[in-house]
């Protein structure tokens, strides 16, 4: 294990995080409110602590793949850390526990929340939390590379650490280049979005802070009731926006390249599908509710997409729906958006994948001599690719029955923790019941928020990482 | 597709039909009762029709893959058909899907009922019940198979799909010498309970009764209160059994061998492990309903035993139970007990090969140039065994998924929904909430009906011969 890469990456990741809390230190500012000390404290904390790290370049650079691992977690967990210090500091959070999973959910753009009156807080920590979003969801180390002199292939491994989906493709041959397109179509997309914000009579803290929540589909809201009470022209940007950032990136990019064929691939083929299939199952559903079907069709579009893109924001109650429309909710949480963008959940390539799996399996029982390559977009996928998405889907179900498991000792509702679990291994936000669109998670116990804070960064990372940080072979000379 | 073939044997199943439909027979004989007719007109049914189904043996006998698949599925749907005219002759179950849904639950050894009132029914009515899951559990075609003259590997196919578990390990080199010796096992341990229960104050009748649904894992009893008015001694008797009758019968041969060593084999540690860790969990969770530590380990054990064997019998109504003790029964429900035992459920082998995939898979990612192959006794598994659990387990999902949409449209609560579907395509019978330990299956609506009907039969069959029945390549020519 290279301890002097580990510890100089860690570095550079808090002199990041230095920088990241100016945003918020800039908000007191212009708004003169005191929270300025609980960014500017940390700010010094985290500047002086990261130029010691990172003071010395290691002579030997080398990662491997399990450097590339546990540089994504500790990284993660280092950053949400030092990130709960202006919670608890301004006061806003006094519980260390408490300012931590409010932290980790902002970083793992899940946006559960355990506050119950965001209104009552300083706008510099609202800014923050949004903000957390925005880093987050692009993720961290994926703007480092973007700017820090790494060389030869060491990123890559960093890169398949922190990307979403089942495997990592490369727009361009260099890591760099690849990490700097991918945010500046990010940068683009979140200042398009904050524009329209501004024409939907939204001041600017209110555009700036649900683009940046948006973006990272994050889903941590500036008013109690979300997005509730916003028109319903900024409603109908949100939920476009929102699957805009559950969409592969490189779709984007191939769409600037005007390969179109291309960036119309099977995923988000499936994904436009399996977004109108749920919106029309549950408008159908749910026609009762509403007055008017072009308002049950906003309402529902925007849960649908604040769920698939695993945002959670929400503006009415999805808890208090039928029981069919409650089941899809439940299950889009599972399902995710596209790899390779800003969304969690199991994602639609690896259900691919795996749905592809079992088809050729069953084709195999009924010819045994035929050899079959699963394929995606008429390419073969490669074996290891297939065995590393069965290997995700195992490991998921385990964590989530520990968790259902370990977070049943607060002995609430079989639906609350079923879905407190979903809603934060897939960085949703919200659940039902208890843990609903008008709830909190608050209610939890602080070992059970420890669960789902493990099991929000262990979603956010897809698993590996996080477990591997747990496995004596990665720690072994 | 070998329709000649398929036709014989299915003629065989409603022969054998009809000689099972001789137990209830002689029932009603014994307890003069009008019920009588309604097994006299189905045997008479069943044998015209199987005389002409299997008088002429086809010329050619030869049985692919495909063809054992399709059989398995088929004979179980006829089974079932044919088996429900008694329910509804007798005026027992006058609908004819609660009819179908009752003598499916029967034969796939499930014990989830519509019934309320079962000490209202004759006593060959609720001896062909239990029978159902005595037929049921260890298989009707290994049943066919030890007497009919199948010749070469034609009935390996056939063992194959209907035998439970991830592989499928001959005793003998002959398959229906090896059907011969598993049958000889399974009536030895079925005459064994009787007699011990006839010393529990037991009737012959009751001792008949609950040894067959014990026997299959089956769950159906003579009472409304299923063993709950049963002596202690009864109750730790079938506890014993039920466990029993979810190792491996492997397990049995071998130790008559006197092979211990290989007779507990991973598999049957981890299932004795499995329950005694569940078991202590759940006795020190719910250690405040029972006066006891005595009297609550008897019910814990109880009710793990018949979870965990996927047999459905209850003492006391674990729906009441806390949080974590409700967790943990759905957790084992879905564990299940060995492979090529008469229980359900995913399976102790099945998840022993996920679990050691997933942790191959973490290995990989720490030394990517190591190859290391998944060993389950110190023998490899083969490629083609992961690659089927795999698919095994996504099938599972899906079909899980897929049935807790549909059946939600009832309406009815997500734990009644999830537990519903759970405890049939586990095959185990009761769930929790509105269909938990001292409620019936009675809610739901027939098309509801018929999902569940349809997941007990693939959750018996596991899942793929039900699958390949709607799949246009297993009817291709």
């Amino acid at each position: 294990m290279n301890y002097k890469m580990i510890k100089n990456i860690l570095g550079w990741i808090l002199l990041f995080e230095s920088l990241f809390m100016l945003v918020p230190l800039i908000t007191a500012i212009i708004y003169w409110e005191k929270a300025f000390f609980s960014f500017l404290i940390p700010i010094i904390i985290c500047l002086a602590l990261g130029l010691i790290l990172a003071r010395k370049r290691p002579e030997n650079t080398t990662l491997y793949s399990k450097e590339g691992f546990v540089i994504v977690s500790l990284s993660w967990i280092v950053l949400s850390l030092f990130g709960s210090l202006p919670f608890i500091i301004s006061g806003a959070i006094p519980s260390f526990v408490d300012a931590l999973f409010e932290t980790v959910s902002g970083f793992t753009t899940t946006g559960a929340s355990i506050l119950s009156d965001v209104e009552s807080l300083p706008n510099s920590i609202l800014m923050w939390r949004s903000f957390t979003h925005w880093v987050g969801g692009m993720g961290v180390l994926v703007f480092l590379m973007a700017f820090l002199p790494l060389s030869g292939g060491n990123n890559m491994h960093i890169m398949k650490a922190e990307s979403t989906g089942p495997s990592v493709s490369k727009l361009v041959p260099r890591v760099k280049t690849t990490a700097l397109i991918l945010y500046s179509i990010y940068f683009f997309l979140t200042a398009l979005l904050f524009v329209i914000l501004l024409f939907g009579d939204m001041t600017v803290f209110e555009a700036l802070n649900t683009a940046f929540a948006t973006a990272g589909t994050g889903g941590f809201g500036i008013k109690n009731d979300s997005l509730g009470g916003f028109s319903p022209f900024v409603q109908i940007t949100v939920t476009v926006f929102m699957l805009l950032f559950s969409i592969n990136f490189n779709c984007f990019y191939l769409i600037f390249l005007r390969k179109f064929k291309e960036a119309f691939n099977i995923e988000v083929r499936c994904f436009i599908i399996l977004v109108a299939v749920s919106v029309a199952i549950i408008t159908l559903n749910t026609r009762e509710l509403f007055t008017t079907l072009g308002e049950g069709l906003r309402h529902v579009s925007f849960a649908v997409s604040s769920i698939v893109s695993t945002t959670g924001f929400s503006t009415v109650d999805f808890n208090l729906w039928p029981e069919v429309s409650r089941n899809c909710i439940v299950l889009l949480m599972f399902i995710g958006g596209c790899a390779g963008a800003t969304c969690g959940g199991i994602k639609i390539s690896r259900l691919i994948i795996l749905i592809k799996g079992m088809f050729k399996e069953l084709h195999t029982l009924v010819h045994p001599k035929q050899v079959k390559k699963i394929t995606i977009d008429s390419k073969p996928v490669e074996h290891e690719v297939v065995r590393a998405t069965n290997s995700y889907m195992i490991a998921f179900l385990l964590v989530f029955v520990a968790s259902m498991i370990a977070i049943s000792f607060d002995d609430h509702d079989f639906i609350t923790n079923f879905t407190a679990v979903a809603a934060t291994i897939n960085n949703i936000g919200p659940g039902l019941e208890q843990v609903g669109p008008t709830q909190n998670f608050a209610l939890f116990s602080a070992p059970a928020k420890l669960v789902l804070i493990f099991d929000m960064l262990a979603g956010r990372l897809e698993l590996f990482p996080m477990l591997l940080l747990f496995s004596p072979a990665t720690w072994k000379k």
